[in-house]
């Protein structure tokens, strides 16, 4: 399809809401990134997303030093159903942090949440760095949505307030654990989330906690000791692959070539 | 046990053979970390491995600023048979390499290759500084081995010099792909290598070149285009998990709570 083929490669998250014909402005950050980074200028075209209206080609009328303006021309992609993936994890130190935002927005996971256990050495997330993270990440993989990325809790407030209809599958490194792949087959179509401990690992108080909720299932990734980030994305691509969406093809196989 | 409680944090990859009551010397760099780093003195303990003679508790006898030297006490964990999982990638730059050598080390992968391709655009490859990575992450994890990092080669040589018994994964964002989770199962058992290009994917030649290879399978991780970084750790966690090691737990998992 010749349309597929010129389509722009600039995808940009915006706020605003998408529909034929309509004007969009974007402010600051954005316009700077399409006037300076990008040297893009009027009638050059640039893709769209809210999260809620799929993604549209927009064409620029006008790119100055603080404001860009486009004009809504077809729509792209209709908006999907979305991903119900949710990853718990203890703060680690700032490169680490950054990955995980990144990398769980790639591997397709709806909702971050930071979470204070007993041997969490970090005591701040900046949760407006890690969502800038997760703009970014799905603006370059594809994704027609963001993750939300929850202001951090204790662990404590987090088990209290669970809903139980949720599966919590915690990766421990101690204590007996179901592999991961038969957990991830015997949870298949279920609402889950991951939780990654700190790089010290879970104390065995909370360890013991966990034993006694229903909702928890404690799963192992294998011999080796993981660094919390790598943690992270072994879960979550491991839960994709097996039971998420690991068996769809990305919606335009040509971008990753189009260099 | 306690023999295992009490079993010390510090694990050091050495070149020298290691049997009961042999006397070890470190240099310069590991004298450096025991003496200035970890801040140990004569008495102290340490693991030692080699990656053929298993494990073992050494004591530290003397440290020096330049070297420093041990006894060995006893075999902590025998030498296992390790794991048959090589990588071939497209080198990117500086940082995701550094954490495509450390994770890949992380996830069980046996041997580093790193291959350029068309749309490569980095040209050189420190690979020293790769398996120095690779014997940290390997320290850390728990492994009792170090993955081979071999010199670069373009992916022409790659090819011609296949062992056609291996089949070579090659993780594919355009083209027809079997999903990674599917591919796994069938492949379970058989010695396979994953070959992850780089940022601008796989151009279409050598796609095409790949279709006429039978011992390549093109491996599909879903609907986002994945950096490439992050489509290693996929391919390569998503493997362990379905047809590797993944239903093995680690051999100390208390060291994960040691903090």
């Amino acid at each position: 399809m010749s349309a597929v083929e010129t389509l722009p490669r600039t995808r940009l998250f915006v706020d605003a809401d998408l529909a034929a014909g309509a004007a969009v402005s974007l402010k600051d950050g954005q316009a700077h990134y399409l006037r300076n980074v990008l040297r893009l200028g009027p009638g050059a075209a640039v893709l769209l997303f809210n999260g809620r209206d799929g993604e549209w080609v927009a064409r620029l009328d006008a790119v100055g030093r603080s404001e860009a303006s486009l004009t809504l021309l077809a729509q792209s992609r209709p908006q999907g159903p979305g991903t119900d993936l949710w990853l718990c994890f203890a703060p680690v130190k700032k490169a680490a942090v950054d990955a995980i935002a990144e990398k769980a927005t790639e591997l397709g996971a709806s909702m971050l949440q930071p979470v204070f256990t007993e041997f969490t050495d970090v005591t701040r997330v900046n949760t407006e760095r890690l969502r800038a993270h997760a703009v970014e990440a799905s603006e370059q993989c594809e994704r027609l949505d963001v993750p939300e990325v929850r202001e951090p809790v204790g662990l404590r407030d987090l088990l209290r307030n669970w809903d139980e209809r949720r599966s919590l599958l915690v990766c421990a490194e101690a204590g007996p654990a179901r592999p991961i792949a038969e957990a991830a087959r015997a949870l298949r179509g279920r609402p889950v989330a991951f939780l990654v401990g700190p790089e010290g690992g879970l104390s065995q108080s909370e360890l013991d906690a966990f034993s006694k909720l229903p909702f928890v299932h404690p799963v192992g990734l294998g011999p080796r000791i993981l660094r919390a980030d790598t943690a992270v994305l072994a879960a979550l691509a491991t839960w994709q692959a097996i039971s998420g969406d690991g068996t769809r093809r990305p919606p335009r196989p040509e971008t990753g070539a189009e260099v």
